[in-house]
């Protein structure tokens, strides 16, 4: 998509192993980056900053040129690009690492092409929160700025999270993960003490159970779709996050509230599409109208008429 | 309630010993057919079968009959009543029962006051599927016949689950339990699996995530109302099926559909209730207008804009 607001993404592109009860795939295209760009991709302008190594051929990169990404701050380093192995049991809700092998991604230093340190909204994508914060501070006045963020940081890097967060408008975060970074078990009060530390917006991702959005004065439930065949979960955080950011940045006003509970629903729309296949099989190629069509049958979902004793 | 559809619910009557993270009290009025009975109170009348022991004095029926409910079908039979000790974790989802007694309730043999074998809406609460079955076979005719179950049953009687659920039309069942029963994890097809057995409807309890309902060609999904105080969980269930079932029972047609959404976001209102206290206290002395408030409340929490890029 070429006009409307770009947004610049830094995250990962990775080739992945992955084995669910439904089918297994290996050296899928994956990464937190590629999911949320290809997904952002039918919403607005998408700018992509990682690193990928010597075996990533050209050809690995046709799903994201398709999609229009452009991936002028892909840097090609020396080495193997980031590689990760994993597998899902029935509940499909957490992967079982097998196997994560950094590669180029251990030295990986972010660099914006020229122009894009006026990218007006910015998503993290979940890498370390230090250098999350070095790419927060190579934009200039971004008018949102979203992060994603997991176990591994929370548990590892909890200071550095915490100042990442200071400089961040939105949280993208599954229920398990918040609980851990706050210490609360009720989701009202952790999404609390998350805007205590910056983001005034806290998205808790809940897997099979939809996402609840706590933004300023206003909570907000999508249910997930519930879907007869889900082949495999994997990225359906980071579409989530595509559709989500996607839709904000698309239709971003100066000095007007965004519309979160649109977005949240996009966001759900695009996972709900992530979770059909392997890899990008079905988000890469939605033929026109669908989106629009599972919104709809979101509304289908959870619409209810006035009360009546 | 003295206008309305009549309900005839037969379930337990107990005193509770429950603790949480958030408090503990003891000797606590309740069981499935109490909180069932509470909850459908504010709607339609409601008619209980159950069974208490000689400890079961005239003042701790007070909360009920305060509600209006018509206790002829309560025995009392020489004994004591029916105890249940429990404590939860945190996550406020399943309890660790600590002890179960089943006292009178083991020799439950439920017997129909004159008149009530013409209730038009039926509730088998949480018990013994045979004792299901029979209470059934007693009623003449009902237009609706729901009922629970637990994976007690599931694991212990199976077959006579199964052929008492031929003869309901409304399943009110666990995620955990659903998956139990059917031996399918994903929950379109589990409804699939119970549909085939009776049941044209299913409600799937999710605790903190709310409900599905899986009726005839249609999907629906209500989240559950974020709560800043949960205290005590027990009869969120029971509150549940209480004002689904009696919000569907006031509106009952003859030769139409029941609106199971709103029926299911009333019982997600009064399962909302149930959990901010111990016991009955919220729930038995709700304020008029506090039941429009929150069905107002959950329409705020999940409504959203037309779909625009």
């Amino acid at each position: 998509m070429s006009g409307g607001t770009p947004i610049l993404v830094v995250g990962s592109v990775a080739f992945d192993d992955v084995r669910t009860p439904f089918g297994a795939g290996a050296d899928l295209l994956g990464g937190s980056a590629t999911h949320f760009s290809v997904a952002a991709s039918y919403f607005t302008p998408v700018r992509l900053v990682a690193v990928v190594g010597e075996d990533f051929a050209e050809a690995h990169a046709a799903p994201l040129r398709e999609r229009g990404v452009d991936l002028a701050g892909l840097q090609r380093r020396a080495g193997r690009t980031f590689r990760w192995a994993g597998e899902y049991d029935f509940d499909l809700n957490n992967p079982r690492t097998l196997d994560t092998q950094l590669n180029v991604f251990a030295e990986f230093s972010p660099e914006l092409p020229a122009g894009w340190e006026d990218t007006p909204v910015v998503f993290l994508a979940n890498i370390d929160p230090d250098l999350q914060a070095s790419v927060r501070g190579m934009v200039r006045e971004p008018r949102l700025v979203a992060a994603d963020t997991m176990n591994f940081w929370i548990a590892g890097k909890p200071d550095a999270l915490r100042r990442t967060l200071g400089a961040v408008d939105v949280l993208l975060i599954n229920d398990g993960e918040i609980r851990q970074l706050t210490g609360r078990w009720n989701l009202v009060e952790a999404a609390e003490e998350i805007h205590a530390l910056g983001p005034r917006t806290v998205v808790v991702k809940r897997g099979e159970h939809g996402v609840l959005v706590f933004a300023p004065g206003d909570v907000f439930a999508v249910p997930a779709y519930p879907l007869r065949r889900v082949l495999d979960p994997t990225g359906a955080g980071d579409a989530f996050a595509g559709g989500f950011l996607g839709q904000l940045a698309a239709r971003l006003r100066q000095d007007q509230e965004p519309d979160w509970r649109r977005a949240a629903v996009v966001g759900s729309v695009m996972a709900s599409f992530q979770v059909e296949s392997f890899s990008l099989e079905r988000v890469r190629q939605l033929r026109p109208g669908e989106i629009e069509e599972r919104y709809a049958g979101f509304r289908k979902l959870t619409e209810f008429g006035d009360f009546q004793r």
